[in-house]
């Protein structure tokens, strides 16, 4: 049995258990790889136990839970399913960064319709490779096996996150005034969103196969479209004292996540010309005839997260950025206005 | 927007979103029902946040993942989604308190195939009310509309969740010693699990529909296999201080899940003729000529907690239990043997 508290649900007699029992061991050694010293506890606890760091003023727990979406149906479709946690891990890393958290530890929740020893060690291991990427530990998580839920060979995939932020650290719209400067960094790619419409234009219409190349590029349409969201915890940890906010962009794009840490009576003026659509992204408006009002909804385009920082701050922070090659654009202001965001 | 960070995914073009800004709003006051003022945080945040809680000498989080399994055809079969929102919270509180954590906060994951605002809201409202009924907030959660995961009508829900104990009142296998007593605790029904089994027999080999009459009883088959799983933190919250270990019986049944708080050495001898099979679980076992074997290992069997206590301990805490209808039979005692669990 392995030493964290990972239960595998048999709801049916059919159930191989032997097959299971392996998984787990291999499970138990991938998820002890990310263990550090708070984690505690013994073989098959029913509850994860993680020692909290001590010496922060006020501690404030922060947790988001999130999902894949349809860019599992890409992994299917490719049979590679080691990318897809690291997608998880850094998508909800991204979202307690955002309010100023480093990240403690993470839970999964895997639903397949029959347990496949190879899958789950494989989502697994993308799972213990993106946690201790984020210094996080992966406790626990729960893989049921529900035949009639899901047909085979098929899955979805949930995680859940807890980090910690001294109260008087929080980032946010508390902090945004008339002045400060907006610092885009760089995404790795589609990250995890605009997967229907992704699937829909390569797949359905253009009738592409996962190994055709990607036109202008040495890859692959499918290491295009699986190229995991990247984390941006290594890269803003040391500038979080000099932020004022942060916005991931997610599902509804620049226009629905800046939007929700800026505050009344100010607006986000975002500059179009603040930075260059990336190749893949281009290729797809021009493929799908898409609008430029549908890319920005869609799509992160090319910006993965939106910095809010003062004037006094903004050219050192771009810099920094750049240096990583993360972008750091500065693609527009907050200045004194009705509308949250308008995009120019 | 809710005062909450439950981000609805919309992954097509196709999805309503003023069905779904609606369903948003209702859920957003149905999470708020369950806030107290540890929770921090304005509208539409990236993370939820929990303020932690004072006074707890080296304070150790203890978390848990869990689904609800096929129990949610049976929900589906139907049309009623409102009671397997307590099962899941109740799962998990039970998960933790084994532990001897109580909880904190909880966050949720949806999957559905199309967002129906109506299921949603009644999913989070059995969600809410258990997180009420257990003092637990309902900071956050994900629903995901995956047309190509789920069939219309069809989801999965899974749950996440948080506590906390100080480190020197953790139970467990490490308090377990010869001469213990083993007291159950009784089951509301089939809680969460063997409900692949229950629906071969009842749907598929009997042909019974949800709402045909339950032998015996006077309720139906529907109210019966329904009926929540039930949470032991009130009754035992008084008690976590005379307790050496606890055991919740989900799946695998009291062999499973008994053995995993009995250290090397000892023995875990359980009379099957200490408790009483209830008469649900008597129903099933004839109709299905289920070997008492395969009902053990399925099913809880009447007994959702098993408690290990101290000997000088046992006599009043199974009165304690008793006199609050949740059994407090005393099912068997701690040896020295090498059968980590023996069922006689």
């Amino acid at each position: 049995m392995p030493d964290q508290p990972r239960s595998l649900s048999y709801r049916d007699a059919g159930v191989d258990r032997e097959l299971a029992a392996r998984a787990k061991h291999r499970i138990g050694e991938l998820i002890a790889s990310t263990h550090g010293a708070q984690v505690l506890g013994g073989p098959g606890g029913f509850g994860a136990l993680f020692r909290l760091p001590e010496g922060i003023d006020r501690p404030v727990l922060v947790s988001s839970a999130d999902g894949v979406g349809t860019k599992l149906k890409v992994a299917m479709k490719l049979g590679r399913h080691d990318t897809v946690g690291r997608d998880l891990v850094n998508h909800c890393v991204n979202d307690i960064l955002v309010e100023g958290a480093t990240p403690l530890f993470f839970l999964d929740y895997i639903g397949m319709g029959q347990l496949e020893a190879g899958t789950v060690e494989q989502l697994v291991a993308g799972l213990a490779e993106g946690c201790r990427e984020n210094g996080c530990a992966l406790v626990g998580g729960e893989t049921a096996e529900l035949p009639d839920f899901y047909a085979p060979g098929e899955y979805d995939l949930a995680g859940f996150i807890v980090g910690i932020v001294a109260e008087a650290e929080r980032l946010g719209q508390q902090r945004v005034q008339d002045g400060d400067v907006l610092i885009g960094a760089a995404a790795s790619g589609f990250h995890t969103n605009g997967y229907s419409l992704l699937r829909r234009l390569f797949f359905d219409r253009l009738g592409w196969a996962v190994n055709d190349p990607f036109p202008g590029t040495s890859r692959t349409l499918g290491d295009v479209l699986l190229e995991p969201h990247r984390s941006y915890l290594a890269a803003l940890r040391p500038l979080l004292g000099r932020l004022h906010a942060l916005a991931h962009i997610t599902g509804g794009g620049i226009p629905e996540n800046l939007e929700r840490v800026i505050p009344d009576g100010l607006s986000a003026v975002v500059e179009r010309q603040g930075w260059e659509l990336p190749h893949e992204f281009r290729t797809v408006q021009d493929l799908g005839a898409i609008t430029d009002d549908e890319m920005l909804h869609t799509f992160n385009c090319g910006v993965g997260m939106i910095l809010v920082v003062g004037e006094e701050d903004a050219e050192d922070i771009a810099r920094t950025l750049a240096e990583q090659d993360l972008g750091g654009w500065q693609v527009g202001a907050v200045r004194r206005g009705a509308e949250r965001v308008a995009i120019r």
